[in-house]
This record gives C-alpha cells, structure tokens and sequence, in this order.
C-alpha cells in the first residue's frame, strides 16, 4: 500500500502542474484561475470515479497529504514556468505521466471495492482522463480524448495489461510499474510518430 | 419489472444509437470517441439520477447487461451507418425513442426510491436528456434542450400524463406505453411543424 | 438555524433570479430553458458540494421550500425583466447577493458534517460559484470565475474571515453577515474599480 500511495501523490503532483500549463495555453489566468485548474485536473478524474463507486470520503477531503500535492505542483509550474523552453512538450511529458499512474491508481482502487475487471479498466481510464476532461471542458476547448490522438486508449491498454499480469501472480508493484510503463511508452510513441486509431465511420 | 428491463435495455441501445451518430454530425471521431460518446448518451442521465438520489451500485456498474447494451448500439451504428440516407432523421427518430422510453423508465425507478411526484418528474426528464447533454458540452455544441425546440418539456408533460394515469389505476405496462408515446408523438409533431414554447423574455 | 435556512432560501431566490437573467445575455430562450438555467445555477453548487461531502438527500429533492424559492425567482425575473433599465448591473447585484450568502452556506453545512477548515471554505466557495459554472458550461461561455475578476476569491476570502471570527467566538448570525457583506463588498468594489489578481505567468 505504501507505494501505491506514493504513486498516487507523485500522480497528483505531476496531474496539477500539467493542469496549471495547460490552462496557460488558452488565455492568461490570474493565480486562482491556475490554481482550479491544477486542482480540477489532479482530482476531477478519482472524484468522478469515487462518486461512481459511492466511495467516501472522497480521497482529497480526507487527505490533505493530496491537497498539499496540488498545492506544490502549482508552486512547481510557476517556479519553473519559464525554464521549461517547449511548453507543449513539457505539458506533454507531466500529463503522460500522470495518465500513466493515475490509471493504474485508479483501476486498484476501482478493484479494492470489488467491481468488476471490466468495470475496473474504465474506471482507471476515468481515473487518469477525467480530471483533464473537465478542465478542458471548462475553458472551452475540445478534450484531448476526443481529438485524433491516442490517449484513453492507451489507458485502457495499460489497465488490461496489468489484469493480464495479475492474473498470472505477478507481484504488484512490478506490476504497477510495468503497465504504468506501457501506457507512457504508448503515448509517446503515438504522439511522437502521429498515429491514430481507424476512424469510426469511412 | 422483467418488461420494465426490457424496455431499460432497449432505451440504452437506441441511445448509444444515437450517441454514436450524433458525435459525428460534429468531426470525424476515432472508434473510441465514438463509442466514449455512446456511452455517455447512454448511461448519463440515470448516472445523473442515481447520484442525485443516492442510488447504488449505479446501474452499469451493476449489470454488465447496460454494457452489452451499449456496445451493441455502437455495433449496430457502425454496421448500419451508411444505409441511413437521411442521417439527422434517423438520429432524430433514435434520439426521441430514447428519451420516451427513459422518462418512463427514470420517473419509475425515482418513485421506487421513495421522492415526491415532481420530483419524480424531474428525475424522470433529468434521465431521459442528461446524456445528451453532457455529450453535447463534451464537443462543445449547445445542448438541444436549450435551443428552440420543444424537448425537455415533452419529457415532463409525459411524466405528468403517467402520474394521472397512475392515480387512476391503469397498469403499469400500459401506462409506459402509453406516457411514452405521448412524449415521442409531442417531440416527432414540434419537429415535424417546427413548434416551440413561447420565448420567457417578450 | 433558523436564520441560516432563511438565507439559504433568499440565496435560492436570488441565484435563480441570477440565471434566469444570465441566460438571456447569451440568447432567447423558451420559458423551460431560463427555468432550467434558473434552476441549475440556484441548486449546482450545493448539489455538488452534497455530492462530495456523501450528505443526503439533496437539499432540494428534500425540502420542496427550494423549488418554491427558485419557482419564485423564475417568476421575479419573468415580471420585472422589463424595469431592469440595466441588465447587466442588475445581474450582478443579485449574482454578488448569491455568493455571499452561499459561500457561508455551504461552509456551514460542510463544517456540520465534520470536515476540517480547509476543505469548509472550499465547499463554500464550491456552493457558491458551482451553479454558475454549470450553467456557463451549459451555454458555452467561459465561467466568470476563470476571467479576469475577482469572484471566487471573494467567496474564500469571507469563507477565512467567518472562520477566524467563529475562531473568536463570534455569533453564528452576526458573523454570517459580517463575512456574507466582506464577499459583497471585495466583488462590488474589483467590479467597480476593475481590480484583478495578478497574472500567474508573468
């Protein structure tokens, strides 16, 4: 549990940093703006999940150890705004990592309160893109999941691979890094050589 | 209760019908955002009623019989899309098939945990167009309840018909067909001659 | 408690006389839409805050004394819409009105239902901005609370100030009102001053 738990904040730290640039790439926002969008996007998706799951209280009005990750991730952004030279890369990086964690974080929490594997998965998907789902919606700007890209499925992939591996014994925090890892390696690569999924209707 | 289901079932297929068609009137989605937004057409509005009513497990998560629902409306979309020749009708026709048979079906299960009347009737219109309408802020388009048809009003007015119906005594099955093709005659009739509710403001 | 439930239902009127107004701005409605927009905007932000803290049932689906109170702001707006010479003033007098008096609302709630400080003025500033958000979100509009004023900060700022007065010892309805007039007054003032919060990015 330990890990997981470090998982879980290091997710929300790097979920609020990606929230506090993304918000920057529409239009100025004074500090509060930032700061509700660092926070909506590190604790939109696991609240969504938990209102789904009836599981409370929820993880940030219980833990302030969440509330302080929000808090220096938005310290972070502003620190170091201006060293990082290719804003949307960067952004980029924090939000495949958070996804990454997030999903995995979320599809054990969806497990520990014995819903089922499939169940399960979209609940780490919800997890990892719902936070930056509403942050997107809220500024107006189409959610990434809904664009050409391939983004949620990756999560769906990476929480099916952890299912696979747990069925066979591996341990879980092997696990847990091995289809993090996927999902990120995923991500990367799709966005990095342009790939998308077949269109729906030809 | 076993018709009731039938009908629940169905009305999340047509739905997801209606979702997945009704994402591609915007842009050209990949297969999971076609079938992210069937889903949320589906599954929304008794998400929205079950939250607000503390109802749970929610629905989907309960009975994977929801999900195969809704991944055989995705089927059918993708099967049959190139057959439809007038594609906002036929959405139309999806559309307000679902939402006579989730009024019916949402102001029931309300009633069944126990609200008052009008709030059963909210609850009732709330299942029927929430999906729709959280599909539609999701790709940024007004959602139809608010543009000039009548929509949302039909919802309500066949809400109220089954609860005169009700305290009449006539059977239930009889009653949901009944209310429900009031609401789908009232909606095909203001589509068809264009008719809306007076403007609030002179 | 008395008193709270007064304001509560007073902050009910004016907030759905606030998105009866708003709605407006953006476009003509039918009467079920500024209904809808009026309704949403008065009972979003508690819903959400009730939803979060797992308190139910719903303060609306509970106490039919809410939709009378937003019945009758639908009804003040429709009468007297046309002797507000000035709209958009108008608007937000009543939308400052709801603010205050919900920010101390909801904290009050959530305080009764055990959460520490922190979390208390963020579901007063949740119960009071939320229902505006939502129905921003709905018609496609930037929240107000992500533009250039100070609004939300307001709320948090008298959510603090009733806090450290309660921390005093202050009467629950003097500080209601002391800390309720502090967010009327910081949001008339930066309106009428045009103030800001400084940038996050410089």
């Amino acid at each position: 549990m330990e890990i997981q738990y470090i998982f879980e904040l290091f997710g929300t730290v790097v979920f609020a940093i990606s929230g506090a640039l993304a918000a920057d790439e529409r239009q100025k926002h004074d500090w509060f703006g930032i700061a509700f969008f660092a926070f909506i996007t590190a604790i939109g998706g696991g609240t969504l999940r938990d209102l789904c799951l009836n599981s409370y209280p929820l993880v940030w009005i219980d833990d302030m150890n969440v509330i302080y990750a929000v808090l220096a991730g938005i310290l972070l952004a502003g620190l170091f705004y201006k060293y990082f030279s290719r804003l949307r890369t960067t952004f980029m990086l924090f939000d495949t990592l958070g996804i990454a964690l997030f999903t995995i974080v979320g599809l054990e929490k969806a497990q520990s309160l014995g819903v089922n594997n499939f169940i399960a998965v979209i609940m780490g998907m919800f997890t990892a893109v719902f936070g930056g789902v509403l942050r997107d919606v809220l500024i107006n700007k189409t959610p990434t999941i809904f664009v050409e890209e391939i983004y949620a499925t990756a999560c769906i992939i990476g929480g099916i691979c952890y299912l696979i591996l747990d069925s066979f014994g591996v341990d879980r925090n092997i696990n847990f890094i091995v289809s993090g890892s996927i999902i990120a390696v995923i991500r990367i690569i799709t966005v990095k050589f342009n790939l998308s999924l077949p269109k729906f209707y030809k």
